[in-house]
């Protein structure tokens, strides 16, 4: 089989999804997978490779201009695009959540979950996405980067986990898009070089999320990744070599924050 | 005359906003200038100097649990806090701007005013943001981090600058919060070591906006910053030494870009 390589749109009705299983794309299929089953809502998608820079191309960058996934396009409103993990889950909710199941009709809650996607869209994405870069993804090991932001990434957890001692979820104890929104990114708190189980409740609110059928369904598009927590916990149960060289990354960033005398504070 | 040190809110009806004259700040303080212009809508505002880290105190930290201005505070929803920039724009225009003067009512640009926020407040602000960080403050030269993040900001205002190219303003031709949370970044952008002249488009929206005097109002709150493009040229103008550190740091971002290869590509 080739491997495909999307060059345009494929549907012409109803919402078309472009996206990769990164922490930001699966927000986008999480949500359509919640409005299917809630709804019979259906959708299309399409992979979009970022390996292979798929989403820099200008087919791509005429929907999404910042060249990023995930993209929806609403073929029923004129072929509409969305970009933005936010945009998307906010548009999706205020025109297919009649019965806002997903969202919230009191303006106070409906700010309520804005503050908390708003929360993950500019820290804990961003900055969780550069503790990534500097852990797993530099040439050459460059300690300032691994401390700075696996501490800010930790900091960042740790509000989520206050915040959950005494709420379910994050907003009005209901399952909701301000959860999808941190949900990809705390399934690859691990491999981030966080130690997920120094937040408890964070751990459990991750646990109940994780078990939604649609959140496994939306996960697994286009494929499930192997950077996710289970996946993660299962490699250090079958893979000696992966636990060596996790354990050698614990060790570079333990002594990069040593090095630059990192203190965990939150907030 | 003593430092202030707010230890607690002070006003009892109305907005209370609590921020500092970062580029996040001034997204708050500019809209509700503009309210006040365009409405007569009072607020009354409080200095959290963020060097004496008085957002990461208790009673700060209850009304905006991520320990960052800005935060606003609605005693007229009773004592309704606010956090995070984007979440602040659409809040106060949601309840306070009645005519839509800087928002939308089409619910398409109510989503394209909020995908451009979006980018912003997860690309543009943090990751300028990290600019900022790697080209002033950290205590040894990290050429690594100045080219990625210098180079990932020319990106980012290259995608600006592009849509500004046959826009007058983000969206509907008409300014409103997706200008404004952009622009207080955009103000910096030559503090951030990059040339905004080479964005002329850009450039040009900066000095629309820039010319309002509801923006220069909430410029000012608490006080302008050294940092904006205009107090930025006027010192190159006025202060040789100055001159000379800028010329530095432009030959040490050229050399850390040279170094690592990067190449300028938008998006």
């Amino acid at each position: 089989m080739a491997a495909e390589r999307p060059t345009g749109l494929k549907a012409n009705k109803g919402i078309e999804l472009l996206t990769w299983g990164t922490p930001n794309g699966v927000k986008a299929s999480i949500i359509l997978e919640e409005l299917k089953e809630a709804y019979g809502k259906d959708y299309t998608w399409q992979p979009i490779n970022i390996g292979r820079n798929i989403q820099k191309e200008e087919w791509f960058t005429k929907l999404g201009p910042n060249g990023r996934i995930p993209v929806i396009v609403d073929h029923d409103q004129g072929g509409f695009a969305v970009m933005e993990g936010l945009a998307i889950l906010a548009y999706l909710t205020r025109h297919y959540d009649p019965d806002h199941k997903f969202s919230f009709t009191d303006p106070l809650d409906v700010s309520r979950a804005e503050q908390w996607m708003a929360w993950q869209h500019g820290g804990l994405g961003p900055m969780q996405g550069q503790a990534n870069h500097f852990n797993r993804f530099t040439k050459e090991p460059i300690p300032y980067g691994m401390q700075r932001y696996t501490g800010e990434t930790e900091r960042l957890v740790g509000i989520l986990d206050s915040h959950l001692k005494t709420n379910t979820y994050l907003v009005g104890n209901k399952y909701s898009i301000a959860d999808i929104a941190s949900f990809g990114w705390v399934n690859v708190l691990r491999f981030s070089g966080v130690d997920l189980d120094a937040f408890p409740n964070l751990l459990a609110w991750w646990e109940r999320i994780n078990a939604r059928p649609a959140v496994q369904k939306g996960l697994s598009i286009p494929q499930k990744s192997g950077f996710g927590n289970e996946t993660y916990a299962q490699r250090l149960k079958d893979d000696k070599e992966f636990v060596a060289k996790e354990q050698e990354l614990a060790k570079a960033i333990a002594a990069a924050k040593e090095q630059y005398g990192y203190k965990y504070a939150s907030p």
